[in-house]
C-alpha cells in the first residue's frame, strides 16, 4: 500500500524464470526498438528467453505463428531505429477482438481464453506489454485473470497520468520544432500566417513544447477552447507592429469555444477529428480577416517517424532495464514510469484510464503566456 | 552569336559602374541569402555599392521605401538561413502589376515606366533579378527597354531548361528523402500504404529524386500520366512477398491516364491543382483495392524551408559571384546557369519561357524502373 | 528557512524595477539566447528595461561601453541559434580579475567596487547572471555586498548539485550521439575500434548518456577509475563472438586506476586534462592488445555548438521566465532550478561549489551495466 | 577509339551471364550500400545472381568462406545506411597481398592465381569493383589477366580524373559544414579563431567546398602551399574590423611554403601526414600572433559516417543501375563515371592512376577569392 504510493515496488518471492514474452501495441513511437533492445539485453544476460509477440497482441491471437525470439542477434543495430521490429497493432483488447468471419465480416470475438492459454503453451512465464492506456487497460485484465504482466508506458503524445514523460515524445517535438523553424524563413520571405497543426487528440503537450520551442506566435490545444477572435488580433497586432509573418500553431484535438466538441472518451474511434481537420477549420476562419496569405501545413505521421533522439533512446533504454529488473524479480500487475527524474513503478490498477493533461494554470501555460504567445483565451 | 552558343559572353566595353540592384523574385528557395551574400561581397571587394529591392519588384514599384542598403554588414551571417532577407514577391510583370484601387479592388497596373525612371532616379546602373521563368521573361523585357539587367536562375522545382541544377533544388531532396526515411519506420510497423506528395506542379524532378533516395515504391511523375491499376498491382504484388507496405510518392502535378489535366501554362494560377490534391486522389482511388490501411502526407512548404544544403550554399555562392563578374565586366542581358559542372552566362532572350521536364524515356527514369521502382505507366 | 529547504520562495515586498542587467558568462552552451529571448520578453511585458553585459561580467568592468540595450528587437530570431548574443567570458571573479597592466603583463585585480558602483551609475536594480559555479559563487559575493542578484544555471556537463538539469546538456548528449552513429558504420565497415573522447572533466552525464544513447561497448567516466585490462577483455569478448568493431567512449577527465589524478579543483585550468588527452591515452594503451585498428575521434567544441536542441529551448525558455519572475517579485540571492520535472529557486548560498557528479552505483549506471556497457571497473 | 573518347561504350557480343561478383574496397564511404542495392536489384530483375566478397578482395583471397549471396533480402533497408554491408578493406592487390605466415609476419605474397582460379570455381562471370585508384589499378590488371571486370569509383575526396563527383562527397562536405556551422556560434561567443582540420591528403575538394559552404575565413589545401604570415594578416584584419572570430579550414594535406612535403605517392601510407597534423601545425604557428585564443578540431571519421545524403544516394543508385547495364550487355574493363550530369563509361586503362586536384586557377577558387576567402597565398 504505501509502497504503491511511493512508487516503490516490494519484491515478491519468485519463481525461477524461463522465458518472457513482450509485445508492442498501439501506434508506434520512436524508442520502442530502444525498449526492446535494453530488455532483451537485460533478460538475456541472467539466462532468460525473451519472445516477442508480432504486430501488438495479434500475435498471440493467432493459432501458430506470430511468435519470434527475440535473441541478441534479433536486437543487433535496432537502437536508432524508429518504429518496431515487431510491428504495432492498435487491436489490443482480447475480450473484444475484431476477427473477419468467413465472409469476410469483422465482428468483436472474445479471444481472452485462447490468448492465456497460447502464453501458456508457448510456456511464458510473464508477458511484458509496451502500450497505451488501451493496452494497459487489457494487460491489467489479463493480470486479473492470472496472467504475470508488466506494463512499459507509450503514448507519443505525453498524456499518459502515471508517467511524466514517455519515449517517443521527445523526438515528436523536435521534428515539430524542426517544423516549425523550416516554416518561419519562407513565412518570413511571402508575409504569410503559416498554420501547422501538430499531434494530439485530447493533450496539448506537442504543441505547446514544439509551439515554445520553435517561437510560435499563437498555440491552439484542446485544453483550451480558442476564440479565433484574439487569433486574428494576435496577427493583426503583429502587422501593426512590422512584423511581415505569424505561426500559429494548432494542436490536432484543439477546438473554437463552443465549437464542435471532440468526444474525448479514448478509443472511441469513430468521432475522433480528422487528421489536418483543426488546422483546416481555422485557416477558413482566418481567411479574409487577417491581411496575409495563409498557407497550412499538416505534419502528421511524420511525428511519430524517424530515428529516436538521444533523450528518448536513453529513457526507452532506462524503462527497458527497469521492466527486466520488475520481471526478473518476480513482480507483476505494475508499469514502469518517470517521476521526476527517477524511474519507478506503479500498480497498473491504478495507472488505467487516466490522462494527463496540460494544466491550463500550470507553469508551462504561465511560461507561454510570459514570452507572449497568444493561446487564444 | 558562336559564344551564346557556347556558353560564354564575351566582355564589351564597360562604364565604370556605381550601384547595382538585386532582387529576389517568385517563391523562396534555399540558397537565395547566399547568392546575396556572394554578389555582395564580390561587388563590395570591386568598389561596387549594391541596394536589395524588398519584396521581389514590389520595392521598385513603391514610389518611397523599398530599397535596402546591402553592404556587408547586411549580409553578415545570412549563409545558413533559408528564405530571403529581401523577401520574395510573384509579382513580377511591371506591364500588369497587381494594385490595390482606392476601393481596394485589386487590378493590373502598367508601371513599368515607373520602375525604369525608378531605376534612373536610383542611380542603379545594373539591376540582378533572382528568379524563375515569370521574372526573366519581365528582366528580359526590360533589358528590351534599355535597363542593364542580369538573372540569377531559381527555381525549387528545377524545371528551367537554361541551367542543369538550380540551387534550392538538392535541399528539397533532401527535406523529401528525410521524410520518405521517417514514413518507413511508421509503415512498416503498421503495414501501411503512405502516400505523400512532393512539390512540382510541371516537372517530377523532386519526386523522381527523392523517390529514389528514399527508396520508395511507387513514384507519380507529371511527365508520365499514371495507370492507377498499376500502383494497386505493385501494392498487392509486395504484399504477396511478404513485404509488408509500399512508399508511394506522387508529385504534385502527376495526374491519371485521361484525367482531369492540370493546365501546364506558367503563371496561370486559377489552373492550378491544389496542394494535396494530387496526394488525395491517388488515396481515394486506392482505398478498398489494396489490403492496407492508407495515409497521406503532404510536405508542402516544408521542402522550401530550412537551412540550405552544403551543395545548395556552393551553387548559390557560385551563382552569385558569377552574376558579379558579369556586371563588373559590362555584361546585361545575360542570366547565368550551371551547365554540367560548369558556371557559364546565357543570353536572357534564349531561355524565357522553355521549360525543362524528365524525359520519360532518359537514364533518371530508367534507372527508377531499373531498381523496380512503378512510375505508373 | 523551510522555503530554502522545499526551493519554493517567499516574495518579500518589493520596490519598483525600472532597469534590470543580465550577463552570460563562462563557457558558451547551447540555450543561452534562449534565455536571454524570455527573460527580456518577460520583462519588457511588464514594464522593465533590460541591459546586457558583454562577454560575461567584462562588460561591467570597462569603465564605457560594454553595455547593450536588449529590447524586443535585439532578440529576434535568436531562439534557435547557439553561442550567446551578448559573448561570454570565463573572467567572473570581481575580486580578483585578470587584467593587463601597462606592459601588456596579466595581474588580479580587485574591480569589485568598480563593477558596484557602474550597476548604481547604470541605475540598473537587479543584476542577472548566467553561468556555471564560477559565475555563481562571485553572484552570490556581489549579493553579500547588497547587490541584488538572480541566478540562472548554466553547465554542459550538467554537474551542478542544485538542478537537475541544465539546459545546453541534452544538445550535447545528442550532438555526440549523432557522431557515435556516424562511427558505426565505418567502424563496421573497417573491423575497427572507434575511441571517441566527449566531453566531462568531472561528470560523466555526457558520455554516459551518449554511450547508452549511442549504443557504445565501453564508457569510461571520471567517477569510476577504469582498468584498461577491462576494456581489452570487452573488446576482445566482442571479437570472439563475431562482432566487427567495437565503438569506446571515454569522457575527458576519465583516467585509469592510480593513473594521474586530474586536480578538481574548479577553475585551476592550469591542472586541467588537456583535450583529448583521455582519448589518446588510452588509444595508446589499447594500441597491440586488441585485434582492430584503433582510431581515435576528439569531439571537442562541436558540442558546445550548433543550434540548441528542442529540450533545451523549451528549458532556457523556463529558466528565462522563471528568472524574471523572481526579479519582477522582488527576490534576490536566488538561482532558478529544475527539480524534477519543476522550476523552482533556490537560495545561491546553498548551491554554491557543489557538484553533481554520476552515482556510481546509480540508476544509470545501473541501466548501462544492465545492457552490457563495461564500465571499466 | 573514339567511343573511348566520348565515353560511350560499344557493346559487344556477350555469352549468357549466370553469376556476378561485387566488392567494396578502400575507405569506406556513404552510398556504398545504395551501389549494392541498386546493382544487386537491377542484375536480379535480369535473373542475374548476385554474389559478394566480404572486406574488399578478402573474401576472395580466403580458401572458403568470405563470399555472400547478395539477393533482395540482404539489400533490404541499406540505403540510409553508411558503410558497406559487405565490408571495406584496403588490401587491393592480389600481386602483392599482406599475409601472415606461421609466425604471424606479414609479407606481400601473390595471390593473384588463387584469386582467378576462384572466381572461376565460384562461376563467377564478371567481376564489379568498386573502389578508389588502388583498387583500380588491379582490376585493369586482372582484366588484363582474362577476368571479366566492372568498375565503379569511390573516392570520398573525389580526386578522381576520371569522374566529375563520386558518391560519399557529398555527404563529408554537408557533414564538414554542419561542423563548420557549429563552430560558428562558440568562435563568436569566445572571440576565438578555430582551426579545422577536414579530409583531403592530396586534394582539396571537400575543404574549399565546404569552406565556402559553412562560411570560412580561411581556407587552405594542399594543391596551395600556404603563408601562414597570410593568415595571421586576414585573422587580424577581421579583427581591426570588429569582426571577433575566425574560422580556419585546413586540409588534411595542406602545407605551409617550402614546408615538409607530405609524399604525393598515392598508396604509400607510411609517408602521410598523420590525422590532426596540419591542424595542430598550423595551430602552433598562429599561436601568439592573433589575439585570440585557438582552439583545433579534427573531424576526422565522422566524415565517413552517419547516412548518406540524398544526392549521393542518387548518385550512387545511378552508379549501381550504370554498372549492371555494362555487365549485362557484356562490356568489361571499363568504368562508370559522372561526366557533367551524365553516366558515362571510361575504359580502366585509361582512368586509372590519375587523379584530379582542385585547379588553383578555376572556378572554385576565383570564387573564394571574389567572397573574400584567404587562400594563404
Amino acid at each position: 500500500m504505501t509502497n504503491k504510493r511511493k512508487g516503490r515496488a516490494a519484491a515478491v518471492a519468485a519463481p525461477p524464470l524461463r522465458r518472457v514474452c513482450i509485445l508492442t501495441g498501439g501506434g508506434d513511437a520512436p524508442g520502442l526498438n530502444a525498449v526492446l533492445r535494453a530488455f532483451v539485453r537485460a533478460c538475456v544476460a541472467k539466462g532468460v528467453e525473451v519472445v516477442g509477440s508480432e504486430d501488438g497482441f495479434d500475435g498471440l491471437v493467432r493459432t501458430d505463428g506470430g511468435i519470434k525470439l527475440l535473441d541478441l542477434a534479433a536486437i543487433r543495430g535496432v537502437l536508432p531505429l524508429g518504429g518496431s521490429i515487431l510491428g504495432c497493432s492498435n487491436r489490443a483488447n482480447p475480450w473484444a477482438y475484431p476477427m473477419k468471419d468467413a465472409r469476410g465480416r469483422e465482428k468483436l470475438v472474445d479471444v481472452s481464453e485462447h490468448v492465456i492459454s497460447r502464453l501458456h503453451d508457448l510456456a511464458v512465464d510473464v508477458l511484458v506489454v509496451v502500450g497505451g492506456d488501451g493496452s494497459m487497460i487489457h494487460a491489467q485484465k489479463l493480470a486479473e485473470h492470472g496472467v504475470r504482466v508488466v506494463g512499459v508506458p507509450k503514448t507519443i503524445d505525453n498524456d499518459l497520468a502515471a508517467t511524466d514523460i514517455t519515449f517517443g515524445f521527445d523526438t515528436a517535438v523536435a521534428t515539430a520544432t524542426w517544423a516549425i523553424d523550416a516554416l518561419h524563413t519562407t513565412a518570413h520571405a511571402h508575409d504569410r500566417v503559416m498554420v501547422v497543426e501538430l499531434m494530439g487528440r485530447y493533450a496539448g503537450w506537442i504543441s505547446l513544447s514544439a509551439g515554445i520551442a520553435g517561437g510560435a506566435d499563437v498555440v491552439l490545444i484542446p485544453e483550451i477552447p480558442y476564440d479565433v477572435e484574439r487569433v486574428v488580433q494576435k496577427v493583426r497586432a503583429r502587422s501593426a507592429s512590422g512584423e511581415r509573418f505569424s505561426i500559429v500553431v494548432v494542436g490536432e484535438g484543439a477546438k473554437p469555444h463552443g465549437g464542435h466538441t471532440a468526444t474525448v472518451t479514448r478509443g472511441k474511434r469513430g468521432h475522433l477529428p480528422r487528421l489536418g481537420g483543426a488546422a483546416y477549420a481555422l485557416a477558413a476562419e482566418l481567411e479574409g480577416r487577417v491581411p496575409h496569405e495563409i498557407r497550412t501545413t499538416v505534419l502528421g505521421h511524420l511525428q511519430r517517424g524517424g530515428s529516436p533522439s538521444a533523450y528518448d533512446r536513453v529513457l526507452a533504454t532506462r524503462f527497458g532495464v527497469s521492466a527486466a529488473e520488475l520481471v526478473l524479480s518476480g513482480h507483476s500487475g505494475r508499469m514502469v514510469a518517470l517521476r521526476g527524474q527517477s524511474i519507478v513503478s506503479v500498480p497498473l490498477d491504478e495507472v488505467v484510464g487516466r490522462s494527463k493533461l496540460v494544466p491550463i494554470d500550470g507553469e508551462l501555460v504561465r511560461t507561454a503566456r510570459a514570452i507572449g504567445i497568444e493561446l487564444g483565451a
